[in-house]
């Protein structure tokens, strides 16, 4: 298996216009990652990668994050059997953000239980006077304490 | 119009299983948005809001973004023509990161003049000696010289 490499950012007409893969991290070395599901195209996931995962994201085809609470690689699906398993990955035009789209076995992907990550929506609009979110999942697709047991919630408030 | 409150983050429970709007903004006041089209579920692009672009928006029912390059709100498509009128919002369990799901107007989205910022594919798996971005839209939907003219262009190295 060959070392992936990532090209250095030399132009805007580079980074834009060309077929060189040359990402950019962030000051704390991070990249923006959003994973939708392949075949609904529903939002699961907003997660961040580095370059190490990345990389590896690209050789395994299975989607490695980088989680900033536990500050290690996040092999997704690991612990949950809920693996998302890569059938196309994108990036965008400055080349700062990635998009997966992705098969998730199992058919759920959020920690909470729910088939996406964004199970509730927000109201919008002039009356606004109470901002109460609306739950779009009504039923969780598993039980979160089966399948966890007592793994940290890794949601900080 | 009323104010939009945001309510204070007390408990797991209340971020993952409640209706109580209490998203989280990170260290730099920002809370990453990923924007789909209402359509055809194709994500357009990934930005980011600051409280104030969050408020906004969800008032407003357009997409109004926090600019990081030049540090000020950005009502996208204010310039180009390009408004997101927004269809829903969602927000995800820990409340750190917002999806929209929009309709835009002109039907394109990137600043480059594709419909989608995630125009190229990084291919995967274990050939990746030779790693080459694949356009995945072929033709601009618009010429970006003549909406943008001699703006600066927002891509930084």
């Amino acid at each position: 298996m060959n070392e992936i490499k990532f090209e250095k950012r030399k132009t805007i007409e580079q980074v834009e216009e060309s077929t060189e893969l040359a990402p950019k991290f962030d000051q704390d070395g991070l990249i923006p990652v959003v994973t939708t599901d392949f075949s609904s195209g529903e939002v699961l996931m907003q997660g961040y990668m580095n370059e190490e995962a990345l990389k590896k994201t690209i050789t395994l085809g299975e989607a490695i994050y980088y989680s900033r609470s536990r500050k290690n690689l996040w092999h997704k699906g690991k612990t949950s059997g809920l693996v998302q398993k890569i059938k196309e990955i994108r990036i965008d035009d400055d080349q700062d953000s990635i998009w997966l789209r992705v098969d998730v076995q199992g058919g759920a992907s959020c920690h909470v239980g729910y088939r996406s990550c964004f199970y509730r929506s927000v109201p919008f609009g002039d009356d606004n006077s109470n901002t109460v979110l609306k739950f779009e999942e009504k039923e969780k697709v598993f039980d979160p304490k089966k399948i966890y047991g007592d793994t940290p919630n890794p949601t900080k408030l």
